[in-house]
């Protein structure tokens, strides 16, 4: 996605290094910082210069790369993929990244080893993009009918940043408004400031102000009383874990963002039992 | 209530001179202001060295009263007085005491002028004083209640500041828990931050732990989840304005509270029509 005009992702190999853009200086100062070693990763996940879960499996994967890099011994590869996996332990994406790269590594010969690790960090940062850029437009389709029928601008609520700062490329929850936007699909965002730590206001109306879509910041409390007004079309929120009964784990608020729609489900519900 | 172990109200006469606590200082510095013109009382609504609808009121009441020191003249009293309303315009207990101050003034003889308005600014704040002690009372019927079932600390949830400190004394969100504390019974209260301006955080966490009543605060959007895992045993908000129909107008984030009851409210109403 595009920073100040220019596209970027948040991750990549340059030069034999890595770059990621430091996300705790957002939106203030846009820095791209080198990561040299796997200590240099680990840190990155540990202070938040990068956070979201697929970027955070992204730069663990990259951590490996560093090792390899840094010291071609099996001994300490293995101990820094131990301790980036220490590095934010609630972070799924960031073991399942490790264990596969860690996977893919056992019994390569010394000389390819960089190069498959290499390859492998870079293919799990591709397929990220690909599912985002999926979450995209199968979410697309719902905002496409949505302004069918109102013809007027689809205004969508978010929480927290699922944006694209928070994986390689396009976001999660903000895929779909992205897409709809290159489609010329009029949207605004209410971004959610998102307390405690403000990722709303600092990052995700950072991200869409740089893709020139429009977006107003709220304070959490706001998106119940714009709800009951009709001023939200559409809520789209991250998950950090999603069950297969549909019950998802996600940042504090996300369930009062939910509840309304909540008591339609509940009505049909009892009314479905009643006239049985 | 106390503060640092002492009793105050919000707003006093004393030595000549009206005294105010400066609440833009609250919670790092406990400050007594004195307010000695009609100026200095407009000053401290517009500022917010006083704020909540019972407190303004009562401010306003006594801006009168420094008017008459000022300059016993009936077109002074009547200029301060159009200022005084004219100082927050959304707060409807100013404009209703001014009034009931000027409607008492009408037709008294100069010389008596002080001491009438001193008389009528201390009847408000005698009047609100019992209003709240009187919310205390019925509240405290209903915090009895849960306690005698659940026979353990009582969670209760509260947004903004409807404590003493919006009003002369007890509070109105606030009054049943003071009441309840008084009596004995454990209460933990719940504390949202309240943004944008975080009155929960800075003011009503303040007075619960002068008061030392447990207390913890917490993000706004925490209070969905908490009520979920059954933590939260009653909340208690004020309100600026309560219709004849039940409905109330208060500030943003109330609406996200109260929609958990909705979905029974509104299954009881369905189940009631459907099975009619």
């Amino acid at each position: 996605m595009r920073i100040e005009g220019k596209e970027y992702r948040t991750i990549w190999f340059e030069n034999n290094v890595v770059k990621i853009i430091d996300q705790t200086k957002l939106p203030h100062q846009f820095i791209i910082k080198d990561l040299k070693t796997a200590k240099d990763a680990i840190n990155a996940i540990k202070v938040m210069e990068v956070r979201g879960a697929p970027l955070i499996g992204g730069t663990a994967a990259y951590g490996i790369v560093l090792a390899i890099m840094e010291k071609n011994d099996p001994s300490f590869i293995k101990k820094s993929s131990e301790d980036l996996i220490q590095s934010r332990p609630t972070a799924i994406n960031l073991k399942w990244a490790v264990d596969r790269m860690m996977k893919k590594l056992s019994g390569v010969n010394n000389n390819e080893l960089l190069k498959v690790a290499l390859d492998e960090a870079k293919a799990i940062c591709e397929e990220d993009v690909k599912f985002c850029e999926n979450i995209g437009l199968n979410g697309l389709k719902i905002i496409e009918e949505i302004y069918k029928k109102k013809k007027d601008k689809v205004n969508i609520l978010t929480h927290c940043n699922a944006g694209w700062l928070a994986t390689i490329n396009w976001g999660t929850a903000t895929s779909p408004i992205y897409h709809a936007h290159k489609k010329g699909i009029p949207v605004h965002v209410w971004v959610d400031e998102t307390r405690p730590r403000n990722q709303g206001a600092n990052l995700t109306s950072y991200e869409l102000n740089e893709e020139k879509i429009p977006n107003t910041i709220i304070a959490d409390n706001t998106g119940g009383i714009l709800m009951q007004r009709g001023e939200v079309d559409m809520c789209i929120v991250g998950t950090d874990r999603t069950l297969s009964t549909g019950d998802v784990a996600n940042k504090i608020g996300t369930y009062l963002k939910h509840l309304r729609r909540r008591i339609m489900m509940y009505l049909f519900m009892w009314l479905y039992q009643v006239l049985q």
